[in-house]
């Protein structure tokens, strides 16, 4: 046999319920920390904590009210050929550096952090702003990775173990149906697990060397986050399989020049 | 509160240590039932098998030899264009509609299932053949829903529960690094779970009303097969948020006039 084979290997997710609803300026770590309390919920070494983006930006105060945005001459010839509000194309504009895709429902650009994703990621279902009059709209975190590493350092210091942290959010894909979760910020796993110079069970080299081991975690995690999105928006995870390590989500972010799809 | 804010939620996956590897003509489910039975897991309803697609393959016999292969002239030409053995791209061939994309190392096409992958997700890794002097190659099942009805059928008879199956297999990205577990069979499970008409926390319509849900299941699975492949490749999981009904892949499998990299 080989030796990957250990006798049983688990994966346990636990969505953390009744999560306050989020608010800017609020105290993520210590919302996250008294609700794992709650939960009974003791960290330990290579846990990994899973957050919904929403409650990451919103507690960053990352709001736009629509209402305020004057769309560019760009934003509204673009506006016109995805069909959507103008103002709105105008901020997702300012969070982007390129349009890939635009028409009739759909616009998909790369987001200035890199990564490839419809709408620069900004959200208008689930979000209450500064004022019920608003039109609000809520941008990914200034920096995801950053998030992640500052509640990862505060959890860790209050339970004495060492942890992960991954902010998640909902992408399309190219040439399959739905949605699913992937990794946009993350501190402390491997968002690439590298795989290079292992063999397989007949010891000849792997094939598929690198696995996007945060992607599929977040992935796994949305499932029980579920569409409401805010009524279960932190998931604590034990038994990821991969070693610990520093990271960044840039990982993840393929080099335009081996997008195969540009 | 929203009413989805159930008191806590949970996902176990459990992948089932020494699995017995797989030859062709082997009773898979007979081999999976066995392999619940020493992990004394007894299937209640509503949870899902995952299994890795080498292993569905292999008991199929979808094994071919290079050696007798002869590639086409097509063949020939593709296989100098993306620098692979020109009769591994002829069987490539023999299980694709449509080839869309080749350069040197990357060949990706449109299966005659329907998904977009690399290499039609054929496999050399890990496969030895009937003749180990044979320089053997794996296809994906026949018709990967039936496998997992099959298999469905068979366990469900066993325990006297209603359990989903999914197939899933290691695929690249357009744009992200790193490949991830999808599924591509499925029975019995949602593989779309769609969520149109819900509201979200403030009771304004989702945006996102579409989750390829078995493909995050087969994500979480595939964290924990790992990539030594065989290894592990069988995993239990409890707690799928989504009612089971009857499902297709295709549910997965983006209609070619809404691909938007085509």
């Amino acid at each position: 046999m080989n030796s990957d084979v250990t006798p049983g290997r688990f994966l346990q997710l636990t969505a953390l319920a009744n999560f306050p609803l989020v608010r800017a300026g609020d105290d993520l770590a210590e919302l996250i920390r008294q609700s794992l309390d709650s939960h009974r919920v003791r960290l330990e070494n290579g846990d990994v904590l899973i957050l919904a983006q929403k409650i990451v930006s919103k507690s960053e105060g990352r709001l736009v009210d629509l209402n305020g945005v004057k769309p560019s001459d760009r934003a509204q010839a673009l506006a016109a050929k995805c069909q959507k509000d103008p103002r709105f194309v105008e901020v997702v504009l300012r969070e982007s550096r390129a349009v890939l895709r635009a028409r009739p429902g759909l616009l998909v650009v790369e987001h200035r952090l890199g990564f490839v994703c419809a709408n620069a990621g900004i959200d208008r279902s689930n979000i209450t702003g500064k004022d019920a009059e608003g039109e609000w709209v809520l941008l990914l975190p200034e920096d995801p990775d950053a998030s992640c590493r500052s509640v990862q350092i505060r959890l860790q210091q209050a339970a004495g173990a060492e942890i992960g942290v991954i902010i998640n959010d909902s992408h399309g894909r190219a040439w399959r149906n739905g949605i699913v979760g992937v990794a946009v910020g993350v501190a402390g796993l491997p968002a690439l697990a590298d795989l290079r110079g292992r063999m397989d069970l007949f010891d000849y080299p792997l094939q598929i060397t690198q696995v996007a081991a945060a992607d599929e975690l977040a992935s796994a995690a949305s499932l029980l986050m579920g569409q409401a999105g805010e009524g279960l928006p932190v998931v604590h995870t034990r038994g990821f399989p991969y070693p610990l390590r520093e990271s960044a989500m840039s990982e993840l972010i393929r080099p335009k020049e081996q997008d195969a799809f540009r």
